[in-house]
């Protein structure tokens, strides 16, 4: 693609880009061929989730220039299913033309704890209280200031519970430092919150926001079990969240669909827990209890085209399916009030994300 | 795929073939992937909508013994998305261990306009009277029999209007039989209608029925233009749909979605115009409109699992988008009403099916 590009909208029978091949992306790719989009995914894994339902499959590491330069000759707009995309893939992409969204702030800040919770602040979005630390010194410095208990993660990576650690004694904060890699770690002080809600907001080119129902979320062990949504709750929360989505959507310029995880706490204050720039499990729900799910807007958002409406119209139960849980698809193919999404993956790894469930209930 | 597969259900992550690589293939292959299936297309064009969204392509005739073979040693379940797939390919297929449904005994009675009307009368379901015939002459007498207009129509193939003629005086019986090409004719009774409805119903491997609610149809020009769902009729005339839905499906031991296009008439009887063996465009609205849309429906059916429920929860207004009324998509995008299904087809021809669009209207 060059700057000869036509302006967006991307046009149906135009070819969006996807940087990613799991469920996400192949989520994402369904929605896209409803709107009578190609999809090009480029993905390590030549037998990918999204690779099996996209038109064309671009096998190479997001790092590669060669792949890039393939997907940039297939979509002139690209988008990512998961935060961990290198700031160097995306700035590649643009130097060839093609319009990636959510954009590399977006990125920049998702991929660093750190660079995260001071944009959060900054943009009047409240977080825990806390500190960074690069060595083991620094890390008990911090955990002796903040006073134990205190949550110390890897400033990079780390998802569904993984790179993190609770410390009960600020002394073991360089065990702790050192058994998450040595590498830069951010230490959070504990949310004493009663619920975990969190918010699917969209931001469309035109500056439009749409904004779903904030979702009530339930983990085991770092991962999302359940998700009940619309959550039950006051008006004054419901704003106070959609307050929160707004400005973090307008801070980061954002274009797309954001996930934003927050803690309630006992006062009903909102404090934000993280964001991923991207569709989210938590958003699942949108599937079946929507018109428009949040994979449709995605590809709204980032091919340039107006957002849908984000009104419910069911309430749902949204169950992931972890690992051998998969197995359960036949007794719930014959509940009446179950809608199935399988995300076709070939093993069932223990605690691997193999599909979740959308039980209807009245609204 | 040989006698020692395993039975059905046909399991995630297994394929499930697709003859046909049109728009009811495209959305039938989008269903089945949000259900973990993997799909394997056979179609000549290399390039097709259902083919797009496919994990497999095999390209080919639908009468081809290597493609068929192709598709048999990737598919343990196929099905079609057209009515006109020649006997032989469906029995090339069962003989290399291939489950195919609908079976052949409802494709033999759709392709043949006069075993099709014999079969649902023998059934129970009403039709117009007819005849058929096979010479000029024959044609000319049956015109004489039944006394005009009629309405002459090929026993085989023909679409969307294409085939058919109505004939206002016997005498030219003779003519149009020769400008319908001069092959066996059926000769139809005017249907004195009040309206145009269709059914949509499914029937699973198990003998279990699942019946969507009736949709009201607009033709133009021999094509779908507009369908209303669910449509507004008495009880004792969805209760009369039904029963007419539930013999042609037992009458035929069927598996798999069927569309029963129906006239209603002044004194409120149904008669049976046609029935297509395969998912329906006038079943579209269950898209938007239902929880478990036709396509999904014929993927459970098909695959052996059980059937999805039918009730609706929004009254669509179906619009088919023809040739470059495509290019609506923009404005449409805008009406948070409306939901956008286009088809990814590169060339649009006037009259061509490009998309349709369902509007919401409240139930």
């Amino acid at each position: 693609m060059s700057a000869l590009s036509p302006p967006l909208p991307l046009r149906p029978g135009e070819t969006l880009g996807i940087l990613g091949g799991g469920q996400l992306g192949r989520m994402l790719a369904l929605a896209a061929g409803r709107l009578g989009f190609d999809v090009a995914v480029l993905e390590r894994d030549a037998d990918s989730p999204a690779g099996r339902v996209a038109a064309h499959v671009i096998v190479g590491a997001y790092d590669d220039p060669e792949a890039l330069k393939a997907l940039a000759a297939r979509a002139r707009v690209v988008t990512y299913e998961f935060e961990n995309v290198p700031a160097q893939a995306v700035q590649t992409l643009q130097q060839l033309g093609v319009e990636v969204a959510p954009g590399p702030e977006a990125l920049a800040v998702a991929q660093d704890r750190i660079t995260e919770k001071q944009f959060l602040n900054a943009a009047g979005a409240p977080t825990v209280a806390f500190r960074g630390a690069d060595t083991p010194d620094e890390a008990v410095a911090a955990a002796e200031a903040m006073g134990a208990p205190v949550l110390m993660k890897t400033r990079r990576e780390g998802y569904d519970g993984k790179g993190q650690r609770w410390i009960e004694h600020a002394r073991d904060a360089a065990e702790v430092f050192r058994a998450l890699g040595g590498r830069p770690v951010i230490l959070e002080a504990p949310a004493d919150f009663t619920r975990e809600l969190s918010i699917i907001a969209a931001r469309g080119r035109d500056g439009a926001t749409a904004i779903y129902p904030l979702a009530e979320n339930h983990h085991e062990g770092g991962i999302l079990r359940r998700t009940l949504a619309p959550a039950i709750v006051s008006t004054a929360l419901a704003e106070q969240a959609e307050r929160i989505a707004v400005r973090v959507l307008e801070g980061l310029g954002y274009v797309g669909v954001i996930g934003i995880e927050l803690f309630e706490l006992a006062d009903g204050r909102l404090l934000v827990n993280e964001i991923a720039p991207r569709v989210h499990n938590s958003g699942h729900w949108t599937q079946d209890g929507c018109s428009v799910d949040q994979f449709e807007q995605q590809v709204r958002a980032v091919c340039g085209w107006p957002l849908g409406p984000t009104m419910p119209h069911a309430r749902i139960e949204m169950l992931n399916l972890l690992g051998d849980e998969v197995d359960q698809w036949a007794r719930l193919a014959h509940d009446p009030d179950s809608r199935l999404h399988l995300y076709g993956k070939r093993v069932a790894q223990s605690g691997r994300k193999m599909g979740h469930v959308n039980k209807l209930r009245p609204l």
